[in-house]
């Protein structure tokens, strides 16, 4: 692809690693590489706004990565936002973009708060009570300014556990606590190793089962996008254009009231809850989006972290495609 | 207070009532009524927009009854959506609305999608891992027009259960299942009984947590409106007004394509869920708001069940107020 192209993918996913996002960074290079050297992926897209009004816009991607789309859709929705005081951008045609919290996240720059839906890659969830897998883990992030304390950063799927956390368990040879999955008779599925037997669970239930509904027709059917039977599931089908959906929410508390007064307000509520009581054997009342602050600060000094076995995939890679192999040491 | 806002405050409590929202409909009389005599709601509110931009507003809602203000904030967002193709209308100053899924509904009649994010009145949910009580089960609906099907609604609290599930199985004698609330030492309370000595549990545990706590600000920080610890609560304080914070969204989708192809594409996704195959047991698979819109279209023609307890304490307030009881055989 273009260099430029490349190089805001490049940037945006090695930006999830550093955040702590590693399910969603480098890790899913190889299985882009797949899907570009299948024809899956349009490496040249036309990416553009074909609908429009003052506070919306809708994005074709033009299959093209997932990265470029949501840039330009997060870019588009804080300038309207800027004058609209809110906006709302969904794409089409787009493909897996890494993690949420790296599109809701560009609005804090500009004191903005962001929200972002997506459709999941792949159907890991039935309907409540259903066997046939017509949903996905359709993830939900928010970003919100604060003045002196980092953003809150909230990036969830709406299951109990994403599916990358069962292959991570499966890796390690660990068993899985009850209540991320069920097997096929509702009974609790804790070897990861039979995950392809079961289903994840949605959060609280049926609830999390109509918020994973309700995610994937804002991110999916209004945007004209895959959702339910419709969604490939990438990682058995590199060559079919995903129709991914999208959105991005922006909005602008200068249009609410005095910036600096709502992001006192949000350090004050952070102040709040950090330090009130705890359970016992609690250390620490953590923010969304603490943690990942914390190893972003960590990791932008020390370097990322990456597993080893990462490495050796990725210089296999390297040496496949003839260009020189990470520095590893 | 005026006869036009009493009939609109009465008409969407009786709504309530009707789509089965009875934790929140006619049952709140009482707890309103002791407010207004307690002088802690405003009759005669000024109901005002005091910011606005092309794609939102900011609704003061003078401390009146909170049905006023949101079905304020509903119209203003259904009209700024006509032509911004999606709205964002925040209120500061309101009080308790009733059932979310009331005002996001509101869109349905102008083939719009709602979403609708609350703070709740009462705090009964402390961050992860902690004792205090923060934040309150800060619901979320969404309303989602089909074109053959009901519509899909989706009307949730942050919370495994509402606090009002909670007070429904004391009155009935009845223990709760593991996994609403825990005790201070973070272990299952089930009998209801105890609810006082602990917290109810976020959907997801700590994903639940962070979604009451983005809920929160959105609904209430970014309004200027009562989050965390500045939260009254209503069922201790009839007086203090309560600085209620409500948002509502409404977006177009003749914004983002045909209106019919959505609501048939919406149409198509409900009956690929409900007649996909079901695990052993299930009768059926449910839509969010299906059970609801069944109660509604039986209780339009058989009448809305009231429970006889109620009936009397209604009563009982009528002849305190020397107006007609309701008529009852």
């Amino acid at each position: 692809m273009p260099a430029a192209d490349a190089q805001v993918v490049a940037t945006l996913m090695a930006e999830a690693d550093l955040r702590g996002s590693d399910g969603h960074g480098v890790i899913r290079l190889p299985q882009y590489l797949k899907r570009i050297r299948a024809g899956g992926v349009n490496l040249h897209p036309d990416i553009r706004v074909v609908k429009e009004r003052a506070a919306m816009a809708l994005v074709h991607g033009d299959n093209g990565m997932g990265h470029l789309v949501m840039k330009r859709a997060a870019e588009i929705a804080i300038e309207k936002a800027r004058t609209a005081g809110v906006a709302w951008v969904g794409a089409q045609w787009s493909n897996h973009a890494g993690p949420a919290s790296l599109y809701a996240r560009m609005m804090l720059a500009h004191d903005m708060l962001g929200l972002y839906f997506a459709v999941g890659n792949a159907n890991h969830l039935p309907p409540w009570g259903g066997l046939e897998m017509l949903l996905s883990t359709n993830p939900i992030a928010a970003a919100i300014p604060a003045l002196e304390e980092p953003p809150i950063v909230l990036d969830m799927a709406t299951t109990v556990a994403a599916y990358g956390k069962v292959k991570a368990k499966a890796a390690r040879g660990e068993m899985m606590p009850e209540g991320w999955m069920i097997d096929r008779e509702g009974k609790p599925l804790t070897d990861p190793k039979r995950a392809g037997e079961g289903f994840l669970l949605p959060i609280g239930g049926y609830k999390g089962y109509g918020l994973a509904l309700v995610v994937g027709i804002l991110a999916g059917t209004l945007n004209g996008a895959a959702m339910g039977r419709a969604v490939i599931d990438f990682n058995q089908d590199a060559q079919t254009p995903t129709n991914t959906g999208q959105a991005i929410v922006a909005i602008d508390p200068s249009a609410f009231g005095e910036v600096a007064q709502f992001k006192a307000a949000v350090d004050k509520l952070i102040r709040d809850l950090r330090a009130s009581e705890r359970m016992p054997g609690v250390e620490r009342i953590l923010m969304p989006g603490e943690q990942s602050h914390e190893k972003s600060v960590r990791q932008r000094k020390e370097g990322i972290a990456i597993a080893a076995q990462l490495v050796q995939t990725l210089d296999r890679l390297a040496e496949q495609l003839d260009i020189p192999p990470l520095r590893t040491n």
